[in-house]
């Protein structure tokens, strides 16, 4: 499958031209806190436009990365005309901040190397360095969605027809082009997602999506996963991971690792969706945790969920052992996570 | 300590006058509902407006059973001075209505057969019913409340100096009495309250009351019990339940049963506040668990959490088999889960 038509399966929210894009000096990113009750964009014009939008939270997911990308572009643009010297400070400046925008998130700091490798590279080509950067990262966005495409395959063999599928905050590409492909070749499926508070992308971005493809999804508060594992309706936990460690610890939204030790106690098999791992990450010990503002656990939607006068404690992801993990899908197959070395140990994510 | 001594090392919430009171013709409710960001009160006139009071989560815990038990004294006013045949019929009708509004809490249901066996006495013996009732209600209440402080020292025995504390919805009077006794012995503790959707009894209820207290608390999600767990900030777990069986399985608070898992998992040990069990639910396959509208889950205080396009499944409590309970906490002492029908299996409870 191509990129395009990859795209084409995916629900409005995951569209490649919904996620972000860069458009003649402004990048546009779609708001995920106002979906499913709105969809429009945030329009940035600067980069500390681009760190402020992934920092409260507009975009998420693989979003931020790709966000952060359109960001070099955009600085790329600014300093248009300037010394080379110049222009690598100013790139270089904005990677930094773009870069602080998500602690948790390797990814995002990887691809922004990267980008910054090859923008000096044509800074010093004398190249047209926002076009070339734009037409770099949108090949890497198509190539990804076709990696996706990989991906999603290998999850949709581990689909059987009957299967409850549990999931938790919003698995993104790979885990709705598994639910479209399975359901495509006719395997009845349903969906629990918890709604993964504080922020509600289980139930604000994965359950209209996974209804957007004709896929039956049931809402579950994030107290209810153990219960429902208990009633033999699930048969299969999937999620997405920030991070996945050398040694195979998983992080993830914060909640997986208590339904991974829920499926584990049913007997029902965890999968992770990934990249692979970080080989700048061997282990539990190289992880850090992002703590977000508590008072963003003290409302919902913007209304207190109690007096503002008491404390709370929101870490925002949580590791899952690799004992409680039984497969990490990425595009070689599904992989064991105690073998991740082999795939990874030498060249790291792609 | 009598009960008077108890009433006042209380929070507000669980003060006897604010749970629910009898005034002259009218049951008093304290909402809870609207707690913390109001303190005020559901007035009703006739059983019915009990009965959907109750239904509507004004109140919880052990609030439904006293507020119940008071319709029978409305119903009593109601049809004072008609024929005995009459009265009976009013009151069993009331009593079948009261009984009706919560299916799982088998304890409500018992009070009020025991106050319909009472009230027929009273009847038969052309007393009062109104007053002979009432004050039956008020005497079997503040026994109850000296129960609690016996139970909230035992579980106070159980705290130690220094200890993290993870609770689940609204343990109640017996939970806060054993922190007011082990703070009032000088124990440092400190309480993590998951919030506890759609109601957010954690978030409202508890918190305040422990923060009420003077004893340290924040506010976590129903998705971080685990994850705090992993981190070694919770040395012990308590709840309370809606019903024990005699073979002690727990039906509390959805989320009860996964927390469990998650501290068996993390070596913490899990202890359930309880009257007792219920000898006539000897075992699992003998509860009933409530599934609620789920519309209450694609809300937050009144504010849509997703599209309301969107299914979602809303069982109410959970079901924590006893290999995962490491004692009941009762009037009697600290029982074991697989020892309760020697206590219970021929009285039942109190």
């Amino acid at each position: 499958m191509d990129a395009k038509e990859i795209n084409q399966m995916l629900p409005w929210l995951l569209r490649r031209e919904n996620v972000a894009a860069y458009l003649d000096g402004k990048v546009i990113i779609g708001d995920r806190r106002k979906y499913p009750f709105e969809k429009v964009f945030v329009s940035c014009n600067s980069v500390e436009e681009i760190a402020k939008a992934i920092e409260e939270m507009v975009t998420q997911g693989g979003g931020p990365s790709i966000a952060a990308m359109y960001g070099l572009v955009l600085a790329a643009r600014h300093c248009a005309g300037k010394s080379e010297r110049t222009q690598k400070e100013t790139l270089e400046a904005a990677r930094l901040r773009l870069t602080k925008t998500r602690p948790t998130n390797t990814s995002l700091a990887r691809l922004l190397e990267k980008t910054m490798v090859l923008a000096e590279e044509f800074i010093d080509q004398g190249a047209n360095l926002e076009s070339e950067l734009l037409n770099w990262i949108e090949n890497y966005r198509d190539e990804n969605y076709e990696r996706y495409g990989k991906v999603g395959e290998y999850g949709a063999s581990l689909i059987d027809d009957g299967d409850g599928v549990l999931t938790m905050c919003f698995a993104e590409t790979s885990f709705l082009l598994s639910l479209a492909l399975a359901k495509r070749a006719g395997k009845r499926i349903h969906v629990f997602t918890p709604e993964t508070r504080p922020y509600l992308q289980g139930a604000r971005l994965t359950a209209p999506s996974v209804q957007e493809i004709g896929v039956p999804v049931q809402i579950i508060g994030d107290n209810m996963p153990a219960y429902v594992l208990s009633q033999g309706k699930i048969q299969k936990y999937f999620t997405a991971a920030d991070l996945v460690t050398l040694d195979g610890h998983v992080v993830n939204k914060i909640g997986t690792f208590q339904n991974a030790i829920a499926a584990h106690y049913h007997g029902v098999p965890y999968f992770v969706y990934s990249g692979g791992a970080d080989n700048k990450k061997p282990d539990r010990a190289s992880i850090e945790i992002e703590e977000r503002n508590p008072a963003e656990l003290k409302n919902c939607r913007g209304i207190p969920t109690t007096d503002q006068s008491i404390d709370a404690y929101y870490p925002a992801f949580d590791i899952t052992p690799p004992h409680l993990v039984s497969g990490v899908v990425t595009q070689y197959g599904i992989l064991n996570p105690y073998d991740l070395k082999r795939y990874f140990g030498e060249k790291g994510l792609v």
